[in-house]
């Protein structure tokens, strides 16, 4: 089958490599049906080093069950299912909890050896904790939205939350990729009444609007900061949600919190501390999130998708078959699209 | 009038300066009859530049009032009132939620300039918003548990909070000064179930043991993080209580705090960046707490140590003059004691 191998910075080929088969007894091969690009994956494409054996790529996706291990019970071959972009055993105490990135036997799709989405098919590790059963046909209407709820969706919801975003709240999101949009829509589903998207990309503003954004700050740094302060009575916002994970970003992030907000954090962090440890701390900012348990997160999004109420999908704004992935990395590289939708088949 | 001023690392004088006298019709002054040294005054006792003018020392203190201006209400001379560290209007939207530490109005005592509680009275700013009036006499028996509501036992209660201690949530307090010994007071009467104490002072221990700590670690670093998921089921503690504030100590918090888990800072940072920037991301860690509105906090912890309840006194291992204070700094910097109680009559 064909699968995309990233080889080192800017290095993404389209390779002939075997098919998937089971493995261990809770394994399901799973055929994809949509996959996507993630703005996490624009990391190792501008800084992996030379890899002689390459790292396979993707980790959100839906697809069809094709096999599954003697010990898969809650899906079938033919189930038309949502692969979150961790794999998870259900079961573990943080699972229990409705954390399942930090499941005790967690692993990450497209990282660190294991196997990734942009591709015909992949090896599901503990199918019944991972996949979610969705009730459609593998060619929805609603397939771009049901798609965001793999990653992106389920994580925006995430930084809301560890924003602490609740009704009548104001907030801000920093970043206007994909996770930054669906940032928006969770923060509108969640009551907030302020909500500044901090973007200087026309097409994402626009659609940020669309979502709910009510204000749009395009300055950066001490700029971007005097403009949100100016928004809000003086004050900052009450959350914040981290979409990048630079430190520009993060100490923004923090200096745009009002003292007792909450900050987000959803964008891999490129640094080995976070940035302004006094302001966060004589603000009493508090500081959460982290990979988003979305797997616990498609209970609730899911009817919100399927009755119409979000529409997260609006975030793909191209669509690419298999061999045009290493453009469609360069493209979201360059801004030139949001996200990039994969069609395999 | 006789006041403490410090002039550079190591360098503490007790010197005659100006009675204080009232500038604001807000203002009042306080006849000091018990104050302290704080864990917080050993940083600058260690690091301050030398200064020809000095800083004014001291942020904890009960006291009598002994005027008033004309605006003030809530108390009247021969009032026996606790100072909170901060001044702060009571009024604003901040002092509304309970976060004086963020009120618009909001100063330090002993800090920037503002006039100290290591002497023998001061001027207090916005009295009706900072001053509780306690229901006791100035020689009442209670008073060294009723002095630790001006900080320590806030301070440990605002960690513990920040920290989302709960009844059954296994919790670490990350440094045995008198602030990590009031966290555990305050870690027990919110009902959690396992306290672990890291520190390796045998007096400091010892309490610890009597306030409620159930286990202790005294190794530092990759040593106490390994014995404390030893203690934890391999996974580390729900919420940990940072009250040290050095880089160290903050990486072993978030190293100790199991996935979804809190860190709750209290410790003043002496750092630019939080450390482990990663780690406490994809753990999903919340780093909260800075510093706390322990005038908020009055009302629920007052009657804890009026009906003796909780005995957060005890932290006071020394008394001492006016005049023997500098001798204190050294004592506390020296470990030789844990915190110093002055009675500057």
């Amino acid at each position: 089958m064909r699968a995309t191998v990233m080889y080192g910075a800017g290095d993404v080929r389209i390779e002939n490599v075997p098919d998937p088969s089971l493995i261990e007894r809770t394994d399901a091969i799973m055929r994809v049906v949509r996959a996507c690009i993630c703005g996490s994956d624009l990391w190792p494409y501008t800084s992996m080093a030379p890899s002689e054996t390459g790292q396979s790529m993707g980790h959100e996706a839906i697809g069809v069950v094709e096999d599954i291990g003697a010990d898969v019970r809650t899906v079938k071959p033919g189930d038309v299912v949502v692969m979150p972009f961790a794999f998870s055993d259900g079961t573990c105490e943080f699972c229990h909890k409705g954390l399942q990135t930090a499941c005790v036997h967690v692993g990450f799709f497209g990282n660190n050896g294991i196997n990734g989405a942009q591709a015909e098919a992949l090896r599901i590790p503990l199918a019944d904790g991972t996949l979610f059963r969705l009730p459609v046909g593998e060619e929805d209407a609603l397939m771009p939205s049901l798609l965001t709820l793999s990653d992106v969706m389920g994580t925006g919801h995430h930084a809301a939350l560890a924003a602490k975003v609740a009704p009548g709240k104001s907030v801000a999101v920093v970043g206007d990729g994909a996770v930054g949009l669906c940032g928006v829509i969770a923060a509108k589903r969640l009551g907030a009444e302020q909500i500044i998207i901090m973007g200087r990309h026309a097409d994402r503003i626009a659609l940020a609007k669309e979502f709910g954004a009510t204000d749009i700050v395009s300055e950066r740094g001490a700029e971007a900061v005097a403009r949100v302060k100016g928004l809000t009575g003086g004050y900052g916002v009450h959350s914040v949600l981290e979409c990048v994970g630079l430190d520009q970003s993060v100490e923004t992030a923090i200096a745009i919190a009002r003292p007792g907000g909450a900050v987000g954090r959803v964008g891999v962090p490129q640094h080995e501390a976070i940035p302004s440890a006094r302001p966060s701390f004589y603000g009493n900012i508090t500081i959460g999130g982290g990979p988003a348990p979305v797997r616990a997160y498609i209970d609730e999004l899911l009817p919100e998708v399927l009755e119409g109420r979000i529409d997260p999908g609006r975030v793909f704004d191209r669509v690419m078959g298999l061999d045009e992935v290493p453009d469609g990395y360069r493209a979201m590289n360059d801004r030139e699209a949001i996200k990039v939708m994969v069609n395999p088949s």
